[in-house]
């Protein structure tokens, strides 16, 4: 009979689980195994700790739905998000660095026209983000596609608010002949993570500044390049330094420029003062 | 500004995490980032296998509830909550072992005399557990506490099932001024963890055995010692070796020995041939 014992239980779990029949999931579950063992091991788990994880676990499962990602949430505040995005998007230092995704993009978003109005009305201070896509090479990439979107002034998601039926704060851009793109929208906020379940349980029993600085989204993705998820950050904003789920790089950190009333860069003219937001876009090639 | 690269990551997310209020959430916590990190990086964990991962833990969650518990499952095939077990028992070698307690005890069990049946007119062949609780020192333990539970002929306990009234195959039975102690109940069968959930489609991926081999689960409590939670098994069952839980141990293996019709350990008689397992429990003092 194996004689199960606190010495060989790591080995005999890791080798049973090498058993699946996919290679890589036999990679995968064998290294989580001993990787978890050893987590038990360093700190010694005691029975109460244990339990009190199978608890946070449910706990964290249970509150999730279509709207809400809880254990998203958790790998993001852990830093395991943004530690998978840098492995998986180990670009060319001189291309747009990657971001995380985060839980809050939605597919199927309308298309708008060069510097279309993605705010649609709602309040805040007129942004206007431009500038171009580029490959490495500096030449202009025509026809990359840009998905943005972004948290309105409460620091709210389309996705997080009941019965919205139309497109809110999000939208496709198409990059021009000469590479240009114009977004407009409105200034975003910074914000709290949503603090009301077992991820902000855990935060609140910390000094963790549970607050993300105010950016926008983007997923670009043009033929021949290799598709970028990032934001762009505004500069100066508060909580840059201390962004909950470790998302913010110096070169996504960009200043929101403020113009008086007069003509923006889509070729029209607001009557209110705004603010500009230049930034080059480089792209990786596949 | 703190600039996150994939070199730095992981340090500065278990810094965060040490600044929990509490040293000891603070130990694990920052324990946890680094692990958990190490497990992403050895396998280079892609974006698709972390969405997956994500979904699978919501899953487990969503699939819980008071009668099911997947995670503590998930931990169970894992060899987590075993390993857990042993280094929270660390016993003296001639005591009697510990292992898993399992997701199916409940609480307030009915006390029973010596020799009380627990299994109540259910299908099985009569089986009688008896046998004197000890000290290290050898002497006989009076009044200590024996809580009793298993699984019936289908391998279904009590909280598995809908609409059951009174305790079903469980019971509680003190150890008389000899330290002796008797239950009367069904023998065991070996059975399948619950394959229809999150665990079990990871399991059915791979040569691992889903079953248990039979077994009676014991909680025992007596003052001046540690509570020892504990199964016996059955000798010669199936699955002995291939517990999918890791709880088997060589010390905790019993013959079932046939018995003809005849008088029973508990001073009655029994009209049916039967079992009798005797078993020295040896207690760990505090």
């Amino acid at each position: 009979m194996q004689l199960v014992t606190e010495d060989n239980i790591t080995e005999l779990a890791a080798q049973r689980w090498a058993s699946a029949h996919d290679p890589r999931t036999a990679e995968v579950m064998a290294a989580l195994v001993r990787h978890l063992h050893a987590f038990a091991r360093e700190v010694r788990l005691s029975e109460a700790e244990w339990m009190a994880a199978m608890r946070w676990l449910t706990e964290t499962g249970r509150i999730s739905n279509e709207k809400r990602e809880e254990f998203i949430l958790a790998s993001d505040v852990l830093g395991l998000s943004m530690l998978v995005v840098q492995m998986n998007h180990a670009f060319d230092p001189k291309a747009t660095p990657a971001t995380v995704l985060g839980p809050f993009h939605i597919d199927g978003s309308p298309e708008k026209e060069f510097g279309g109005d993605m705010s649609d009305g709602l309040p805040g201070t007129p942004l206007y983000l431009t500038g171009t896509v580029r490959g490495l090479d500096g030449f202009p990439v025509v026809g990359a596609v840009l998905d943005v979107w972004q948290a309105d002034e409460e620091g709210a998601y389309e996705s997080q608010i009941p019965d919205v039926d139309e497109a809110r704060l999000r939208a496709k851009y198409t990059s021009r002949a000469d590479g240009t793109y114009c977004v407009r929208t409105i200034a975003p906020k910074g914000y709290s993570i949503p603090m009301d379940g077992p991820v902000g349980e855990l935060v609140r029993g910390t000094d963790i500044s549970h607050f993300r600085p105010a950016h926008v989204h983007f997923l670009i993705n043009a033929a021949g390049y290799e598709p970028l998820i990032t934001h762009l950050f505004e500069e100066g904003a508060q909580y840059l330094d201390s962004d909950v789920v470790f998302g913010t790089k110096q070169e996504l950190v960009v200043a929101f420029e403020p113009r008086d009333p007069g003509p923006t860069p889509d070729g029209g003219e607001s009557a209110r003062p705004w603010l500009e937001a230049r930034y080059e876009f480089v792209l990786q090639p596949v």
